[in-house]
C-alpha cells in the first residue's frame, strides 16, 4: 500500500484540480457549466490533457459525454468497471459537487502507477446531471442506459433551443447517441461523491458507503378554509386554512422525527390572500418526504395524509393532495457496498452505511450496472453554494480507500464473472 | 309607535335605495365609488333629493361630505345630533357597507313624519373612509375632527394626484377645511352599519349596540434558520424556518382562543426559498392581534411574542418582530349604548353588547363626541364582496330601534345637556 503521505499530496492535486477546472465557467467569477456550453467543451478538454499522460484513451460521446479507458492487463477494453460522476454544475456552484467524483477517479489509475487489473477501467464524466439547462436531470447518464428518448431531444431551453439543436451546434450527432448504451461485460460503477448533507460531518467520519439511493414522494396539498375578515371574525368561527396548513406542517414534523432515516420537508406554504388582515381562505402547501424504504415512505406519506385529512375535518374545511413525483428507492449493489465498506476499514476507517437523500448518476446507471457509492464528508453540510468544500485527510481517504477497493475486485473472481447483459 | 308593516315597507325601501346608489360606480357592473369620484357626486346628488323632500337643507363640505340638516322644534341647528356612515366603497364591494348608514339615517328622519325634535339632526354622509385611493382611510371623517393636515393633503393616489388637487378638480377649496370641524353643541355620533362579521347571525339576533371599536397590533416577525437539502439533512439536524412558523402560528391560534374577545390572525406565512425540496432559511410571518381591552391586547401579543422566543431558542434559529400598527382601542359613550340597549329592547329584541373588530367613522369622532354604533347581523358574516346583503327584517328592527332611540333621547334632559366642546 502506498504511504498515506503520498495520497494526502495526491489530495491536495485532486483539490487543486477541482479548483482549477472551476475557471471553466459561464459566469465568473462564480461557477456556473451547464451542458453542452463552451466552458463545459474546454473543461472535458483540460481532464482528457490528464488522462492522456496516464495512458488513457478518450472519447466524447453523442451527449457530451467524456470517457477515458484505461485497458485491462491484457490489451482488452472488456470486461470493464466505471468510475464517474458529473461536470455540470447549478448556478453558482461549489467545485465540488461531481467535479470531485471524475477528479478522483483520475487520481485513482494514477495512483496504480501504470498497473494494470484483469479488468479495464472507464472514467466517466457526465455532460449533463444537474438538469440546469432543460430543466430535466440525468441526460448524461440516461444516454448510457438508452432513456435518451425523441421527447428528451425535443425538449427546450429558455433559449428555445432543443435538445437535439444544442448537441449539433456543440458539433455532435444526435443519431449516435443509440451507440454510447452500455455494451456487455460492464462489471459496474462507482461513483465518489460529497454528501450533500451534514451526518458523516456529525458523526465524524471522512467516508460512508452509500447502500440506497432514497425514494421521494412530492405532493402538492391545498387546504381550503373560508377567507375573512382578521377583525370581525371570532376565533370560533374560523376557516383558517393557512392554521390548518401549519398544524400539518408541525405533525409532518413530528411523524418525520419519529421514523428512522425519514426525512419530510414542508418549504411551502402560500396563503391566499395572503394579506395580513384577512384570514387565509386557502393555503398551498408542499410536500416532499424520502427513505431509504419505499415501504417506510409509503407508510409515512399515507399517515401525512390523513393527519391531513384528520385536521381539515376537525377544523371544517376541505383539503386536497395531488402526487407530483413517485420515485423508488434504488439499491446499490450489495456486492459492491460490502467491498466498499470492508476498503474503508483497510483504510483505518470506521466503516459507515447510509442512503443518500439526493439523486445521482448512480440512481440512472444501477439500472443496467451494478452500482455503488462513496460519500465524502461535506463541512456544514453545505453544496450547490460557493462555501462547498472538502477536507484534504478525507480525500486522501477517499484515494486510499479506492486503492483498496480496486485491489480487492482485482483479487475477486467473484467480481470478475459478474458480467452486465445489456 | 309606528306599526311593523308599515316599518317593513320602510326597510324595503331603504334596501332598494341601496341597491339603487350601487349604479353610481366607477367599474360598472361591479360597484367601486371612491373618494372624489365623478360617481361619488352623483350619489350625493341623489341622497340630497331625498333629504330635500324631508324639509332638510344639505351641504358638501371642503372633503366632500354630504350634510343634511333637520332644525330643532325651535328651528335652531343646535344642539345637533349627528347620524351617518361613509358612502365610499372599496373595489368590487357590496351594496350596504357604509352606504346602509346613510340611508337608514335618511328613513329615520323620514319616520318622525314632520315631528321635530328638541335638538337639530344632521345626517352625514362621508365621503372617505375605505382608504382606497389615497391609502389612508378616514379622510371624511377626520376633517370633522380638525385632523386633515398638511402631510395628507400632499398625499398622491396611484395617477400622482394629491389630496389637494383631487378637492380643487372636484370643485371644492381646501382651504375652507377647516370650517368643517364641529362646533360647540354637537350632542353625539350615531352609525348604523352592517357588523361585517358573523357573530349576530351565529346567536341568531338582528341589532347589537357596539360597545367598543377594538385596538389593533400588527407585527411582522421574521424566522432566521438555514435552507438546506430536504433530502440530505436529517431532520435532527435542520433548522427549518418555515416548521418554526407554523408552530408559532398554532401557538397564536390557541392563545387567541383561550382569551374572551380576543381575535389573533397568522395571514401569511412567506418562505425563502420557497421551494419544495428546500429546507426553508428563512420565514417572514404576519401578526394581527385585536381585543376591546388594550390592556389584553398588549397582554396577548406579549405572551405570543414570549412564545415565538421559547420556539425560536429551543429550535436553535433567530426570530425578530417588528411592529407595523398600534392602535388603541376606542370605548363607545356608555350613556350612548345604554340608551342603543334600552332601544332594542323597546324593539322587542334581546340586547346584544359586542366590540367591533374593525375601524369606522365612529371610532374617528368619538375622539370629539360622544359617540355610538348599532351594528345589523350581516348575513354569512359577509362584507367588501358582491354577496354582501342585509335581512328586510333586520333593516326594520334597525328603523324600530332608531326610532325608539330617537324618542328616548328627546325625553331626557340628560342627553340634551351634554354638550360637546369643540
Amino acid at each position: 500500500m502506498a504511504r498515506t503521505l503520498d495520497y494526502l499530496d495526491r489530495a491536495q492535486e485532486v483539490i487543486s484540480r477541482c479548483q482549477s477546472l472551476a475557471r471553466f465557467t459561464e459566469d465568473p467569477p462564480r461557477i456556473r457549466r451547464t451542458f453542452l456550453s463552451l466552458p463545459m467543451r474546454a473543461c472535458l478538454q483540460e481532464i482528457e490533457t490528464w488522462m492522456y499522460t496516464l495512458g488513457m484513451t478518450t472519447h466524447i460521446d453523442a451527449v457530451g459525454n467524456l470517457h477515458g479507458l484505461y485497458p485491462a492487463q491484457d490489451g482488452s477494453t472488456l470486461p470493464r468497471l466505471l468510475i464517474g460522476s458529473h461536470l455540470d454544475t447549478v448556478p453558482d456552484a461549489g467545485a465540488y459537487d461531481g467535479v470531485l467524483g471524475v477528479v478522483l477517479a483520475v487520481s485513482l489509475i494514477a495512483s496504480l502507477d501504470g498497473r494494470r487489473l484483469p479488468f479495464a477501467i472507464e472514467v466517466v464524466g457526465f455532460s449533463e446531471e444537474e438538469g440546469v439547462r432543460f430543466g430535466v436531470p440525468f441526460i448524461g447518464s440516461r444516454a448510457l442506459i438508452g432513456t435518451v428518448d425523441e421527447l428528451l431531444l425535443s425538449r427546450c431551453d429558455s433559449q428555445g433551443i432543443s435538445v437535439r439543436d444544442a448537441i449539433r451546434t456543440y458539433g455532435l450527432d444526435p443519431g449516435e447517441i443509440p451507440a454510447a448504451t452500455l455494451k456487455e461485460g460492464i462489471l459496474g460503477y462507482l461513483e465518489f461523491h460529497i454528501e450533500q448533507g451534514p451526518v458523516l460531518e456529525n458523526i465524524s467520519l471522512s467516508l460512508a458507503a452509500v447502500e440506497a439511493i432514497a425514494g421521494q414522494t412530492r405532493m402538492e396539498l391545498i387546504f381550503y378554509g373560508i377567507a375573512n375578515h382578521a377583525g370581525t371574525t371570532p376565533m370560533t368561527l374560523r376557516r383558517d386554512a393557512l392554521a390548518a396548513a401549519a398544524e400539518w406542517t408541525v405533525a409532518v414534523e413530528k411523524e418525520a422525527r419519529a421514523i428512522l432515516g425519514l426525512v419530510a420537508t414542508v418549504g411551502l406554504l402560500q396563503a391566499k390572500p395572503g394579506a395580513g388582515n384577512v384570514i387565509a381562505g386557502e393555503c398551498r402547501a408542499t410536500l416532499d418526504v424520502r427513505h431509504a424504504s419505499d415501504a417506510a415512505r409509503s407508510q409515512a406519506v399515507k399517515i401525512i395524509l390523513d393527519t391531513a385529512d384528520e385536521i381539515a375535518k376537525r377544523r371544517g374545511i376541505q383539503v386536497t393532495s395531488t402526487t407530483k413525483l413517485a420515485q423508488a428507492a434504488t439499491p446499490m449493489d450489495p456486492f459492491l457496498v460490502a467491498q466498499i465498506e470492508k476498503a474503508i476499514s483497510q483504510t483505518g476507517l470506521t466503516p459507515h452505511r447510509m442512503a443518500s437523500g439526493a439523486g445521482h448518476d448512480a440512481m440512472i446507471l444501477a439500472e443496467k450496472a451494478p452500482s455503488a457509492m462513496i460519500f465524502l464528508r461535506a463541512p456544514g453540510g453545505i453544496s450547490h453554494n460557493p462555501r462547498e468544500s472538502v477536507i484534504p485527510e478525507d480525500v486522501a481517504n477517499a484515494l486510499v480507500c479506492g486503492w483498496h477497493l480496486l485491489n480487492q475486485l482485482a483479487a475477486s473472481p467473484e467480481f470478475q464473472k459478474r458480467t452486465h447483459r445489456a
